[in-house]
């Protein structure tokens, strides 16, 4: 172990055991992951050559192999729970996304939801058995947001009981969808239903799109790979040109919506039936920020403990570029960050699953919010991590730039996640609506309950920008309660004025759809502030859960540094308000380099406390030892590119050169 | 061409031509750098195969084919002018790195302005002609930024009269220069210089390390590429660890410094001879980020203009995704900052080739000057095109993260500019000492000349925050001059708070060391508000030399953008210093959206400008006649992926799974 690191871990204050409890949810979970995590990692069926050295069909080609392997055990061992499957399948893919993700996670599940009967007995145990291997073809060349712009057709042919498939333009063309391009054999296919003359809006086809025994693609067919990408290396993201295809009748999903064998049309009982899903999705995304940026941070705090350079007192020895209050400005915050991540991530998971109960008995009462909610939490959280893991990235200096650092990677698998699954503005702009529509509730007279209950307390006088004077300030900027209070407010100020701008646009004589385009910029900034006010909240209600004093200790530091932080980022805004005055702003500058200070002991313990092993971090900066250049030598020389001396360039072209010149 | 973009290119208000010739400093270099791209654009020697399809070898490969070519092509026409050579080599490798990019921007130079004449006839020839091809390796695994620290040693031996060059550590192996891994057979070393039992510091050596014939490393090196990075695949970066490697005494680089056969060391006459590089490479740096962040708003306007999404109006068809606000507030004010970069980028250059007579003249007195605002301008620019660029990708969603769209590229091969060169932070800081010391001078009389002067004028009761109530605002927020002089202020104003802060900490008996690493956050916010004046200023100053009264509009317009964008992501500070009311800062987010409205008529002409041929441009999302779509699935379609129809891992892995499950 390298002795700087070891010196950072007696340092520290607290009990690392105790906090990765907190983390995992229990003591039992801490347990059941390491079992679950061993067992991969030590299962030689996994062992892998590292992706770096390998071309992209290697990688596609070694991810279809790790995820062939791991259905054989998965059902061999039993792991039936889906957190254990996901930390199964997380461990042998190392974080990365793999070509069965949307088999399992979107064409299962969406079987299970929307196909009848007669439709499970065909498909659902050939796909359990992996005959049909699906995807799920939703997004065009020219259609990602906006649904209902979709272009593919399926229009019902009677004389058949067929639907014929179409991709009438070049930009209907499905695009995207994962293991799509060489894996899948089968799609569920996203199409607007023509029959009898009318459109019924999109539904859901299952189309058979390559042969079972050959996997060439069928008649009609043209399908592929959609191209080298940022990351995602390991995924086949693929196009599917569809020219006449013909399915049974019985291929569209017809749990809900049917068509009858005349081609009459009937409509589903409920239009909220897939709502639930992508709420459970952009929830579970906010755990995949906490994860990133963990890791992220891992990487940059181990290697800036070990990594020594320049000085601050002439004459010493370089110090740990960790000493640099900089290097701690950049870091710790983020630190804090992925904690309150984790937390959020947490709150998330919990709350949905409280709902979810209800939204299967048929009570969506509390859908719309956490629909709001995880929107919001979704762009929150995915922008603010994936600028995270480049400043963690550029935190290593140059190190940082090698792949060997594990943080490109790391970068390009996490980036998507500000696109996918709700484009980032399109989500804050979702929640804005509501928070807009809750604020005119409120204003109304009428009493709101949830997370926007705060929207009933603003004293409609004080949705106001005012001058610091003109308002007492009794904020503690010790205390996060009222730190909590403050970032309300500010929501609650920001809601109001974004709607304020609406009323504004309405009066020059826009419509109601100018106005909002006309005020997106104030709603984004509301959502936005909306989200920083919960993700506060919920970090500070976090601790009253944590017993341990040395724990304890620790982890509100960081909570008073997330807060105190946001603050000075977004100081303008507070005192614009008049939340803050100009004495405050600057008092919560200087207990920030305290609170620096502070944590920088236990810096490195609090990074361990995410337990994240080794082999799943795939850094060389990053490793648990700390001996980094021991091990960046010996990554670097199994570089392809020394697998030979001399390059053949040489004497193809650099030797040739000589005599013309 | 694209309708829309067709509309677009009809409604602007300018001659995009006229606006090009300025950013190209006048027509007649319009015409010549268009000469010299169309040489090597229809040159089918400089065909190439899309890097995106090829591996990290080939694309090296392809590299040293066409640097061999280039190196051929420009003695051949005879294009000598630095000028006209870089935009030929930019040119050729589509604004990348190349393998010899090491050999002509460093180890020519070096000789040039290091080497004895003794030297030169030994060296300079064999090395203009590519039998030597050299690098300048500097920096080791465990030092970049402090070169105090690096560890290589040059022992000298006067029985043999030879240097032996020794690796002592792992850390100090050399490490990252480009062109050391398999393309260069020397380098020049940079070793601490031992004799006579002293050390006399880093000193360089030119040091043979592979065969010229064979390209065989030499006994005692240890030589290879140290792996693949985020980006930079066309370099061979390297490593290099010598055993004692000897070379003869008179390979020390004796222009200054020298060791006379008995091992007498003679001192250089003064260490400031190899300031200047630094200064001008830092200069040139910003000018980079103006390309890059150029070539990104090209892509992402021109997308944006092309795409259609979602509905503004209920019931009326999709919008280009330039009409929404949102995508504006994105996009426009960064079109304002690739702008501002340029004409900093011309001023840097400009004052660069003033200064560099006197330097040859041997009048170093304004080198403080602009070697203070080179490091600042490097990190600013570079920082801010950084995340620029990502938002431009990420504004185009999900296809910016396709390689097609080029902007993956972009980013990975842009970003290392915030490291190498000086690392940001580091550049911040060293800008930081200059603005720290001329203020103190200020306080203490004396009267500074140059871009600090207005540490001068400021009036030191004001440099403390305070309260506006308490300040009178006579600011004018559509005035360009009056936001300067708010810019300004609040650099002032910075400038002293981080001298404040300093001085507290040494009251806490604090050292000066410590004090200073104490304030850093401060300093470094400082030297940014320093460097975001200067950016400003430069903006505002330019605009009087543009006489054509259309193009003079619209750019005004984008000066003002850039003014008062960064005044609300700034707007603590203005607010703090009591420079801007409430008032002001709510007017001036309204004044944004008036300015957004105003560009978008001029948003695709103002990208046109820019001048950016196709082929340089090298993505689908942003070519010049709009055509995304077709030409995203005929590159899709040339995916090495789809070089099969079936993959083997089907038959490998898919196939046999389904008869074990």
């Amino acid at each position: 172990m390298n002795a700087d690191i070891l010196k950072e871990r007696q340092n520290a204050t607290f009990d690392v055991e105790k906090l990765t409890n907190i983390l995992d949810g229990g003591p039992e979970f801490t347990t059941r992951r390491r079992e679950i995590e061993s067992m991969v990692l030590n299962d030689p069926d996994f062992m892998e050559e590292d992706p770096n050295f390998l071309s992209r069909s290697e990688r596609y080609d070694q991810a279809v192999r790790k995820s062939a392997q791991m259905i054989l055990k998965l059902r061999e061992y039993g792991i039936a729970d889906p957190e254990e499957i996901y930390c199964y399948k997380s461990t042998v893919h190392l974080g990365k996304p793999e070509p069965l993700d949307l088999h399992l996670g979107m064409f299962l599940p969406t079987l299970l939801n929307q196909a009848n009967q007669e439709q499970m007995d065909r498909f659902f145990m050939p796909s359990w058995n992996l005959e049909i291997i699906g995807t799920y073809a939703q997004t065009e060349m020219g259609h990602g947001t906006h649904l209902r712009g979709l272009e593919t057709t399926a229009t019902y042919d009677p004389a058949t009981q067929e639907f014929v498939l179409n991709s009438p333009t070049v930009s209907s063309i499905k695009w995207w969808p994962g293991g799509l391009g060489k894996t899948s054999n089968h799609a569920i296919v996203l199409a607007q239903l023509y029959t009898q003359g009318n459109c019924h809006g999109l539904h859901a086809f299952i189309v058979p799109i390559r042969d079972m025994n050959t996997h060439v693609p069928l008649p009609g067919i043209v399908v592929g790979d959609i191209g080298p990408k940022f990351g995602f290396d390991e995924i086949d993201n693929g196009y599917l040109k569809m020219e006449n295809v013909r399915i049974p009748r019985e291929n569209m999903l017809m749990k809900y919506a049917k068509v009858e064998p005349d081609g009459t049309y009937m409509k589903p009982p409920s239009t909220k039936l897939t709502y639930g899903t992508m709420v459970f999705i952009r929830s579970m995304i906010v755990g995949e920020s906490a994860r990133a940026l963990s890791k992220a941070c891992t990487i940059a705090i181990r290697y800036s403990a070990v990594r020594h350079q320049s000085e601050i007192r002439p004459g010493e020895p370089e110090p740990q570029i960790l000493d640099f209050q900089t290097q701690q400005y950049k870091l710790f915050p983020l630190l804090a960050t992925a904690y309150a991540f984790i937390f959020v991530g947490q709150y998330m998971k919990n709350t949905y699953s409280r709902i979810s109960g209800d939204i299967n008995q048929g009570d969506f009462s509390e859908l719309p919010e956490l629909h709001a909610l995880s929107a919001g939490l979704k762009a929150f959280t995915t922008w603010t991590a994936n600028a995270a893991i480049e400043v963690c990235r550029m935190s290593c200096g140059g190190h940082g730039y090698s792949r060997s650092s594990g943080l490109p990677d790391l970068y390009v698998n996490f980036t998507p996640t500000c696109t996918y699954e709700g484009e980032n503005t399109v989500m804050m702009l979702q929640t804005a609506r509501y928070l807009v529509k809750s604020y005119q509730q409120a204003k109304a007279g009428q009493q709101l309950s949830g997370i926007v209950s705060y929207l009933n307390e603003a004293d409609h006088r004080r949705v106001q920008p005012q001058p610091v004077s003109a308002r007492p300030t009794v904020v503690d900027i010790n205390d996060l309660a009222s730190l909590v209070e403050i970032y309300k407010l500010r929501a609650a100020i920001l809601v109001g004025m974004a709607a304020k701008s609406i009323q504004q646009e309405l009066q020059h004589r826009k419509n109601q759809a100018d106005a909002w385009n006309n005020s997106a910029i104030d709603l984004v900034k509301a959502s936005d502030a909306h989200c920083h006010y919960v993700v506060v909240k919920l970090f500070t209600d976090k601790l009253g859960e944590i017993g341990d004093t040395a724990v304890h200790s620790v982890v509100s530091s960081l909570a008073l540094l997330y807060a105190l932080h946001g603050i000075t980022v977004n100081s303008g805004d507070f005192l614009q308000a008049g939340l803050l005055s100009v004495p405050q702003v600057l008092q919560i500058s200087i207990r920030i380099k305290e609170l620096l200070s502070q944590l920088r002991p236990n810096a490195v313990a609090l990074v361990d406390s995410f337990d994240i092993h080794n082999k799943k971090l795939n850094s060389v900066l990053g490793r648990y030892d700390g001996n980094v250049y021991e091990n960046m030598f010996e990554w670097a020389r199994r570089s392809p590119l020394n697998a030979t001396e001399v390059h053949e360039s040489f004497h193809k072209y650099l030797k040739p050169l000589r005599s013309k010149l």
